[in-house]
């Protein structure tokens, strides 16, 4: 059983580290609003640190889940950064989505001090993280890769290594980017169903097994057709994640048009009041000229 | 058991007029090369007929399954046309992909000479036709539907009535409209992965599971990254449909932005060469700016 | 002097008839609503027929400026239309907005009369057509053209031959065409400079006469910025002509991403109840956001 | 006359700094690359400083054009940068595009020292530079731009005011939009004008007096027909300014989907080697595939 820290107790990092616990790891949590981690700690009986440092000493594993890339910045350098308190040898885990400008900029960091950088975001949402069944995408040097394996396995339904340090963070950013398209076609989809009289719940019946089949389609066209959108991943999320591709995209010399087209219409659900509804609301924009 | 007509003996009619007689059905077919209809005859032991007319007499369906608006009203209105032919009663099962318009249209003629209209789009492609597992996409009268269905079966795993006339070409509509922001969503993912350097099988193991998942995805990906365009659904039939969607979409007040600059993509396409190619060779013109 | 007959008395064809008047020639008129014809010959003095035909019984030249292709073939083709009246050695002079197909279509059943028929869309709007100030866009035959332009006159301040028949439709495709991208890229703009505070109006004084500078900018800002649209090129105008641009440019192999993108655009504006509103009207749907 | 050191003396801020000369006034320049400023002063006869510091001692106004965000920053702060020199109640005056963000933050700091910080980028190209007829956006304090204004003139046809600290910049952002549909639509146009086998000269001879008229019409069509891109506003600026125009318009949230498509329509330029090209060769990428 290994010694681990959690840094960031939102909803996604708050149940993982849960299973860490049920997987019988020591686990120290750190939280930037000590309540949650307190609230966390008498619910799994783990400990609470003050900093990330002090979460971080001592640790073979620091599993990471903060916001974006200044979040994760603040809670990995500086002084009472988690890197400062790390142990030679350790490895720091990160699972926020951030860009592989950070990533590369702080497993450098991180080398200097002989700590290991994985990258690590996941796919499976915040059901995923409650029922430990996450998709984990890694990059990062193979044998601390191995070490941490059998630890994300607490909340992993797979989890893989892509490749190294960043690789993991692309292959999000590949998701993210299918996702986008994607989304705006079955929202066009639905909203001309909606348009020429049909019912949406029986085309998607007969459809969904061919080839405009999506787990998109599969499980979002119900709440899609009946206004629903509190749920899921968040259009806020869900921009910040774009803003990542779009930059990289240009780094690695890709173009992606319609990632950039849905980008924009994104903002337009922001605009009407929708950053925390979940990313299949793109179909209101359409609805919502009449 | 039933006699048939069978019109269009292309790569979707000629199977399925052949799974019409494996089923038992009596079947008379006609094309517009005889050749093909010899060839048919040969290896079905049906018979064969000069003029869609002639086919179309004396039997309790028409099945239908030609290239677009114009080809449709060609074998089935004028003289020679198969409504001249057809009984009172008898059945007309339209197979092509075609404007709800003409629908409605040559619906309106057939109900004017006692002959039921159905439009049945399928999905599912050539090896669908051949191993009859289609999903067939119906809309007309329930009773003639209900007629219907158990012949058709002979070539689906599915067969649905959406509602009335046109709603079976509307359905294949929002089908090949969710196809569109697909495809061009999962083609901007695997670019980006070349791109970036990442193992895109390897990419695809990983998400195709979750929240980007798709058939095209799963079924696409491989023959995606091997350039291999040779077979699938051909990008002019796909301009064909989208034109088709994109007018309808004019009729009901829909807006499908993706849909209109994607068809638009997809032209680019066939000014590559590809308009035999597969629907999955978006990806060929982001290729080609280097 | 010569002798004309104009069919269609709209807000176009009104007073471009009534300029032939004040030039000098002898001028019959055709309105679908006679009323409107009426009105005309009581304020200009020239004759009223009751049929294309009858009008077109006599004359050197014809001139139509109906509204879209179907318009178009009503008033020229078939018994009562204005080709089975016109004399050997006529011209038509088609100032409509209409496809290249159905120009070439009317322009061969024209020769085969002994008509010439010369294609000359108009652009400048009502106002142009007023003070007698259009441009004239015209493809066809040298030799009628020649003996067209010196009438065409009376309401051009420009006039010329691209080439022929269907060259002068194609010049107001292109005309069109740019002003898709023009329009949609003005109304990004302005509606940026409104978010971010800045006065619009200045702004524009300082930026017209540079590389952002266009006939848009400078004319329509100031309507824009105020919310005025009861004016100038309608958008159910614009999306016709939109339409004969795609369906063309399907023809000559051009591909129109943002074209295609900015109809679907002026699709919402017409769901917004902006059919009637001026061209500029697509930054309405992006302040519709919020 | 005024004191002024003239910090970048690349396209624009060389022949700028000249004019400043020519107008009267005492010039101290500085550029990273030392031998561009040894080739001024021959030129000009002015002086030459070793750092941004020691240029910026003791003048009235220090002017800066530079690339971009990072550059800027790195001539204006630190032990070395411009301001660490400025004396109170000098004018730091900013012809640099850049992001608002960037302008705020250094206005800021300038204002902590007691200069003030006027943004003030320009248009007009290397043309407007060589003969002082740029046009000049400016945002900053009222007394501050009443006191830089006279200065400026040197190489200005045109300056104004468009409001507080980072007006000017948004200004420019404004330009750019508006740039990017318009030129797209011009492409577009031109593209199907080659298509449909016009002469695009005597199209745009005709057409841009009207509606569809725009300074890139008149002034880039010759060049677009005829491959030439070898000259004017380059597309890797082009990207780096559209990339502040959508990062900012995230901020004040306006939507820009056309912006953003034809940014990676950009992209795919400097794929095909045109990252050096005016901006009118987004033609080009729509020739590209036939
Ligand atoms: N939600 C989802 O469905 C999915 C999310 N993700 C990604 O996972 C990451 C986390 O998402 P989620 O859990 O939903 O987010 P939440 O906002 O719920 O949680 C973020 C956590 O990070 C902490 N945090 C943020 N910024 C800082 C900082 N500067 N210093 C210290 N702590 C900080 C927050 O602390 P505090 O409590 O004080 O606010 C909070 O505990 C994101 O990158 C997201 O994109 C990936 C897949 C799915
Ligand atoms: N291929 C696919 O994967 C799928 C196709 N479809 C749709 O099914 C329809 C048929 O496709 P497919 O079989 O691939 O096409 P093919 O081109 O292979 O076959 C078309 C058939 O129609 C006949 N035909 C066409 N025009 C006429 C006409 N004017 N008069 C008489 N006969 C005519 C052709 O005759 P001849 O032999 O003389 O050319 C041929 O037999 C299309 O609407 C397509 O969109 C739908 C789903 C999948
Ligand atoms: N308005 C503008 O600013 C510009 C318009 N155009 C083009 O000019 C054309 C005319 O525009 P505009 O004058 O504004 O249109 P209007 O709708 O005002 O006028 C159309 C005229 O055509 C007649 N008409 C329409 N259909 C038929 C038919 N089937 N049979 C007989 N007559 C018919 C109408 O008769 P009735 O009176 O009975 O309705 C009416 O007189 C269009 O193609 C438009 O795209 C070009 C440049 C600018």
């Amino acid at each position: 059983m290994a010694k681990c820290a959690f840094l960031g107790l939102g909803v996604m990092g708050y149940p993982m580290a849960g299973h860490l616990v049920k997987a019988g790891h020591e686990v120290t949590v750190y939280n930037r609003t000590a309540a949650k981690a307190e609230a966390w700690a008498a619910q799994h009986g783990g400990r609470t640190a003050a900093t990330p440092r002090d979460a971080a000493e001592g640790v073979d594993f620091v599993m990471a889940c903060v916001g974006n890339d200044d979040d994760l910045r603040e809670i990995a350098s500086g002084e009472e950064g988690a890197l400062a308190g790390m142990a030679d040898g350790a490895v720091f885990v990160d699972h926020t989505t951030v860009s592989a400008l950070v990533t590369r900029e702080l497993a450098e960091a991180a080398a200097g001090r002989g700590v290991a950088w994985i990258d690590a975001p996941v796919s499976g949402g915040q059901a995923g993280a409650e029922n430990g069944q996450l998709v984990v995408m890694c990059g990062g040097p193979q044998d601390a890769y191995d070490r941490a394996e059998p630890v994300i396995a607490a909340y992993a339904k797979a989890c893989r290594r892509l490749g190294d340090t960043g690789a993991g963070q692309l292959t999000k950013m590949v998701n993210q980017i299918c996702i986008a398209g994607l989304v705006q076609g079955l929202s066009e989809g639905l909203h001309f169903a909606e348009k020429a009289g049909l019912d949406g719940r029986a085309v998607v019946e007969v459809i969904a097994g061919g080839a405009a089949g999506s787990w998109q389609m599969q499980n979002r066209h119900g709440t899609m057709l009946d206004d629903e959108f509190e749920h899921g991943f968040a259009v806020d999320w869900m921009r910040k994640d774009l803003g990542i591709c779009l930059a990289t995209a240009d780094e690695v010399g890709a173009s992606l048009p319609v990632t950039a087209l849905v980008d924009q219409f994104y903002k337009d659900v922001q605009k009407m009041g929708g950053g925390r509804w979940d990313t299949s609301s793109l179909i209101q924009r359409l609805r919502s000229a009449g």
